[in-house]
């Protein structure tokens, strides 16, 4: 490798695949990524188009310079260009055996489509004849010139495209053709005269014929592409620096079209959509590279195999070209052991001889990247480790869930948020009882609400799928779907839903209930009728992946789960405990619902308890069954934490039937209502402010865990520690004052049963307060678990319910990089869970520290928890594989393990 | 000063006033308030009954040895007490000439009415004989004993005191006495027969007659009374340590009662409710202290002019003992010096010898203590720092406001918050149109609602004072009543109103539009009817106060003030710029608000901008007259800020009104009302948020703020620098946009008037997020305010508007020390707003930082403002003279300024 550039040497200009190779593909930042990969190759021996790269450095002295290239540059580049035309056996305006190059541009960083190529250049009225000549083609020859003038004309000289255009469709017309194949050599050569016309005419100057000043107008335009107003925009959306400029690549043209012994291809070195390790791509005889895409010819296949099984009759490479075909191969192999990964390649043959265009990593799908990489490790040529870093976590998701064919029609009809994977059809339901009664009956139904409240759990559940018009990724309909593993689209805000006809419409669009519609929770569309889905299949590959990803993380893995049949979903996909257990999910079923109605409407304490006395053996067993499930794994419980007027009906008919059932007056339960109305709930009376002022629900809730421990440890032989989460803790006074509450309830326990209870009490960690005071709290708090939904809320001040059309406007002005409910605001959020952890930490140096917001199944957010040096996540079950996963990468990450 | 006990020395016991003092009034955390002041007064050989101290220190000896008092203790204080006797001239158990002692507690800080005190000791059925004799007075005697029985039995011994009152009560109904003055001397020696047979029958052993045994077991029960539970929830509430332990005083009993040249008094060494500067006292002439204040007979005045004022016939002290007098007006002398500052004091003359038993510092009105100071300083006993720190800064509040006369008659209908000070009477109505009407027919009206928002400015300016139902210390209401000076009550919970049959109720008392309510802003009162109000009178006192303040602060001091009224308003209190200008409340004119609503309801970019441009005339004349009354002094604008759905009519009845104003469609407003409903307001779509979405509001405002600039600077001569503050910023990139659109506003109006414009763009700090990344936005913003309403709102995760329920619950359980909306909360909010400073500043050293919060007019928070380096505070208008003070308090406290 060679360093000059970087310890201050001239040198500007990096030779490859022609007498030496300057570069290598560690050199990206003075290269650019195109160069870095080519002086790559050809440090490998392949065969590369030799060619050479002014490197990025050069684009500010082009700036500096008053946007011109020094001479010391130029002449430089007149030697590597030397240097390429004898390693080609061409000469730079030979006119007999012309070298033609291309000039393109290469960046640090892929900018795709953002600056200006330029092929064929070399050619004047000259060397084109000389083309003609040694190509035997005069129609390939005058093609590609009038393809020259016209990109450079557009490019570098910068005249108006449309002229071209004009010109040849004129000359089209006038001779009868519609297609340009109908052009003839002598058709194309008249084109050219008339280009080189209309340049001369447009912008007063003639098309240069000195090849060198094409040279250097073409270089130019690369570095001059640098900063145009929609690179500058790109560079800015990706936060990629202006001051690290481009480099230049130029390269001899090859050409795949010179006749029958001329082809081009593409291929990937294994299959890119099922991971096997079968050579995968295609080719044309006498073509050139974009042909191969542009789907006029159909392309022929790599292999014998691959051509049988598609039934082709065109042969394929192997058989046309066996021994090109086997130098390929052999490229295939020896750039797969180099990169240790799958390579999506590009070559050219001409006349014969093979050439290297380009290799890179090949995108795959989420299948596809499982089985190459649990493959490499068994071949030996990556290390488990490796194999970790090779799958986005995020990609799990979908394999765990239905989807829709990617061949299917889709009808769209609005667009949400995708809240919560997978896709679901069923019949528009617009009210959960009625979910509830068409489950019961055999329908799959999609649930539509304008919003959902934890009045609709039994809808949700019912549901196959959820839809809501108002509410953000993490509004309740899309935490609590997430939850379950319904998919769910929420916020699509064209939306209108009319409740009362049972309607809903989208502009002029209107569906009424019993309509089937599917909701694809992985892009937010709403789709109308019955869409074909694709069943999720869990292969043994991913059970490998996650195997080798246990070993490597340190995070442990827990779920939040408040039922048992979510606990064992969550065990299933590996979670290792149950970080939240949220307790107010237990007070909807219809039983419960009116003794916690009964309670709040109590006036005393007396008509509380009695209430609560009621509802003590429900929760007792749900605990129960829970504990069982989760034999002797650790069991978060957070006491009740939403804002009463929850539980309370809010419509003046089921209000009516409330106040009978519960035998009050309707002006009572009305009042209390009203009472309990607040104009922020989020900010109100709710979560231990419900405790400090109705001390006896908690102790009702610590019994319940407390008799369920003992019991559940009866059945299944395995001790319960349970661990009691006091919520939106503020205060340190607040906790302390809770605890008591809570210990004294477990030494009644233990008095009545003789038995000896071991047990936590902790604190969510959720408001900013609660973070700056962490290491008051701590004096009493055995435990920290981070409520990040809650904690993003107030840091940024923006309520979850209401963020939607905040986040779409935020969005397309490109403030928020990331939405930050679902992925943690490190700025700003992570400053604080830092805060708490290390004033917790210095009250209580063996404090148990975990997150329990929707963040921890994001793979951003789980690397901050890994490096802030947290104890768990806790995610939701279906999110648990994503988040073991991610665990696993921060820890390599941190090692410094990279792909 | 002996230092010896913290030293380690054995020295347990202190004497004072006899052969040594021991102590003096510095060493309060030994010898207790009470301990430490008698050693004072003793060392400056005052006539002190002697005595002595025994130490805090022996509290937890006396804990840690079982409560105990170890031998060593009891043979100092024997000497000690022998000590006392030689100086007494009498002995301890000396049957023809006994000493009496008291034993009283005396801890650190003042725990008025938690400990034990007994009186008398010393007497046994030997000594009381001898008491009669030499006292010449036997029902004297016996009663002084009768009283030490039934203290000391209860106190020390355990009795039930019931048992003591039944046996006077059954003696005095067999006598047929009706007042304890009808007992004889006889009938005192039978009740003590009685009741030391009711000791020996109720505790099993007899009332001790060995005064040894007597006085160890008074100095324990002392000890013991500091770990009572009552003892323990005063320390909780009051947060003093119980390591601070209570001394133990023992001191010789004077006796005023002994005859006609015995006397008891208190007096003031000036007039504690005008400040004048004379002696203010009562006396009575054979009497106990008790008596003075028992109201059974008329004290006596201590001067002949004051005897003269009040047509007394008694002689005045001066008179009656003109030798003692001289003596004692000479010791007041004395102690006002020593003290420099006006005390309250406590004497006993015992035949004919003048005792002083008490002096402290006295109470005053705050009209008292300005005059008092002032003059003090002007009499060159204290200077004008201290002067300044003599004055209760929250009490100079009540001093602005007219407020109920302390004699009127009180008819209490509910309580509520004292949210704005100052009393009023009125009519109720309730809503604003009316308040205005009647305003206009010449009523005084009260503005009764359930809450108030923005669309009630126009009533709450038109009403003299405001109630509503709901509501904190900081909600709508309280925040615009104190900004207008207005008193008001907030969150009156008790109060149902029911605006459709135009009446309130609370309980079973109904009240209805046009009856007369009275409200109190000093005590949160409601009450029924007129009731007679005092006007507010600022003294001379309070200028000289108010310019040695402002020559100590360091702190500038601003006003928050929307309209000119306020700022003049504001000037007159002394404000020396405006810091916070809500531009909001410009908005709900009548004909401004219909623009707002048609801005609001457009659909496009052009129709808003169409309606804003209606506005901004009238916003550039409100700025205009907002920038010529200030003169030049600095102006921060806080760009449109609050939700829009608060400009938008919420009944239908307007709504359909304000719909064909606009002409539209009912439904379109309905349906643009739906879309701005948010759950939780005050965490959605606001702030700058609004203004990221909508520019032009921005941009419209920011013209309207230059232009008036431009304006009024050529009208005052003045130049007018604005200050342009974005609220609610929590990403820099949001306030870096913003600051684009503000400078392109003033380039534009630069451009168009051919003026150089001179202003500062900032931002308010009032999320969390803002607070932690204070570094990235001090990149752009030349100024931070601090929003502390919004900043504890988010940091505690509490609705101020939703918070008084929870702030009552959670001050009956001792959680809050002080209502975090009132002062600012140090230990949560308080580090977020040190964490904003240090890294603004890292960034922008010079950034000028202030707070524009309601805090900027609590002491407490001011003092914390200083403290945290803030360059100013911005309050409402009538908090402006107490930030003021506050601020130089703050100083003068830093440099180690004392009372």
């Amino acid at each position: 490798m060679s360093a000059g550039a970087d310890q201050g040497s001239t040198k500007r200009v990096y030779l490859f695949g022609a007498a030496t190779t300057d570069g290598d593909g560690s050199m990206k930042n003075l290269l650019g990524g195109k160069g870095a990969n080519l002086a790559e190759m050809a440090s490998l021996g392949l065969p590369v188009p030799p060619g050479f790269t002014i490197g990025t450095d050069v684009c500010s002295v082009y700036y500096d310079n008053d946007r011109q290239l020094p001479e010391s540059i130029k002449e430089e580049a007149i030697a590597a260009l030397n240097e390429v035309a004898r390693k080609v056996g061409a000469g730079f305006g030979d006119k007999a055996n012309p070298l033609l190059v291309s000039v393109r541009s290469g960046a640090r960083a892929s900018m795709p489509g953002m600056m200006d190529t330029i092929l064929n250049l070399g050619l004047n009225d000259e060397t084109v004849a000389g083309l003609a000549e040694r190509a035997g083609d005069k129609r390939f020859a005058y093609d590609s010139y009038r393809r020259f003038i016209q990109m450079y004309s557009d490019v570098v000289m910068g005249a108006d495209h449309g002229v071209f255009e004009d010109i040849l469709e004129n000359h089209k017309n006038l001779k009868g053709y519609s297609l340009d194949t109908d052009m003839s050599a002598d058709d194309w050569q008249e084109i050219v005269t008339k280009y080189k016309e209309a340049v001369q005419e447009e912008l007063g100057k003639p098309f240069p014929q000195d090849i060198h000043e094409q040279l250097w107008g073409a270089i130019a335009a690369v570095f001059g592409s640098w900063r145009t107003p929609r690179a500058d925009t790109y560079r800015k959306l990706n936060g990629i620096p202006e001051a690290w400029g481009t480099a230049v690549n130029v390269q001899a043209m090859v050409f795949g079209n010179m006749g029958d012994t001329s082809a081009t291809g593409v291929a990937f070195t294994r299959n890119p959509a099922t991971g096997e390790n079968a050579i995968y791509g295609e080719f044309l005889i006498n073509a050139q590279g974009e042909d191969v895409v542009a789907g006029i010819r159909t392309p022929q296949s790599l292999t014998e195999v691959a051509r049988a099984e598609t039934g082709d009759t065109n042969p394929s490479l192997e058989a046309a070209m066996p021994v090109v075909f086997k130098e390929l191969i052999e490229i295939f192999t020896k750039l797969e052991n180099h990169y240790s990964d799958m390579q999506d390649i590009e070559f050219t043959i001409q006349d014969g001889k093979l050439w290297m265009l380009q290799t890179r990593i090949g995108k795959r799908t989420t299948k596809a990247a499982l089985k190459i990489a649990v493959d490499m490790v068994e071949e030996g040529l990556i290390k488990p480790e490796q194999a970790v870093m090779r799958i986005e976590p995020e990609a799990l998701d979908q394999l765990l869930h239905p989807t829709i064919d990617p061949d299917a029609e889709r009808d769209v009809v609005t667009t949400g948020l995708p809240a919560s994977p997978g896709a679901a059809s069923g019949e528009i339901v617009f009210n959960s009882d009625k979910a509830e009664t068409a489950k019961n009956d055999g329908k799959d139904v999609v649930l539509v609400r304008t919003e959902t409240s934890p009045e609709d759990i039994h809808g949700m559940h019912a549901a196959t799928g959820i839809l809501t018009a108002r509410g953000g990724m993490t509004s309740h309909a899309a935490v609590v779907a997430r939850g379950m593993g319904r998919p769910c689209v929420s916020g699509a805000g064209e939306l209108r839903i009319d409740y009362a006809s049972g309607t809903m419409r989208v502009g002029d669009r209107s569906f009424k209930e019993g309509d089937i519609i599917t909701i694809d929770g992985a892009t937010g569309q709403v789709l109308s009728g019955l869409v074909k889905m694709q069943q999720p299949e869990l292969s043994g590959d991913f059970a490998k992946i996650m195997v080798w990803a246990d070993e490597a993380r340190v995070l442990r893995v827990r779920a939040n789960a408040d039922t048992p049949r979510d606990a064992k979903q969550a065990r299933y996909f590996g979670a290792e405990g149950i970080g939240l257990c949220r307790t107010e999910h237990m007070f909807f079923d219809d039983t419960r619902i009116l003794a916690m109605r009964e309670m709040i409407c109590s006036e005393t304490e007396e008509g509380r308890r009695a209430a609560l006395a009621k509802i003590l053996p429900m929760q007792r067993s749900d605990f129960e069954e829970l504990f069982v499930t989760m034999e002797g794994l650790p069991v978060t419980i957070r006491l009740l934490d939403p804002p009463l007027h929850e539980f309370l009906p809010h419509e003046d008919k089921e209000a009516s039937a409330v106040a009978q059932a519960l035998g009050i007056e309707l002006s009572v339960l009305k009042q209390r209502l009203a009472d309990l109305h607040e104009f922020n709930p989020m900010l109100g009376f709710r979560g231990c402010r419900l405790a400090i002022r109705y001390p006896e629900i908690t102790e009702m809730q610590a019994r319940a865990i407390f008799e369920a421990a003992i019991a559940a440890a009866k059945k299944t032989g395995k001790p319960v520690i349970p661990e009691v989460m006091v919520p939106l803790v503020g205060f340190a006074k607040e906790f302390q004052m809770l605890r008591k509450v809570i210990v004294e309830a477990a030494k009644a326990v233990e008095a009545e049963t003789g038995e000896t209870l071991t047990y936590q009490v902790g604190t969510m960690i959720e408001l900013p307060r609660a973070c700056l005071t962490a290491d008051e709290i701590a004096k009493d708090a055995e435990f920290f678990s981070f409520g990040t939904n809650d904690l993003t809320q107030t840091t940024l001040g923006l309520s979850r319910d209401d963020a939607a059309p905040i986040l779409s406007s935020y969005d397309q002005r490109g403030i928020f990089e990331v939405d930050p409910f679902v992925s943690i605001d490190q700025a700003g959020v992570g400053q604080l869970v830092e805060i708490g952890v290390e004033k917790g930490r210095k009250t209580r140096p063996d404090i148990k520290i975990g997150i329990c917001g929707e963040h921890a199944g994001d793979p951003a957010s789980v690397d901050f928890c890994h490096r802030t040096g947290l104890a768990y996540v806790s995610a939701s079950p279906y999110r648990v594989p994503v988040a073991r996963l991610s665990a696993a990468q921060a820890a390599i990450r941190e090692k410094g393990g990279t792909v």
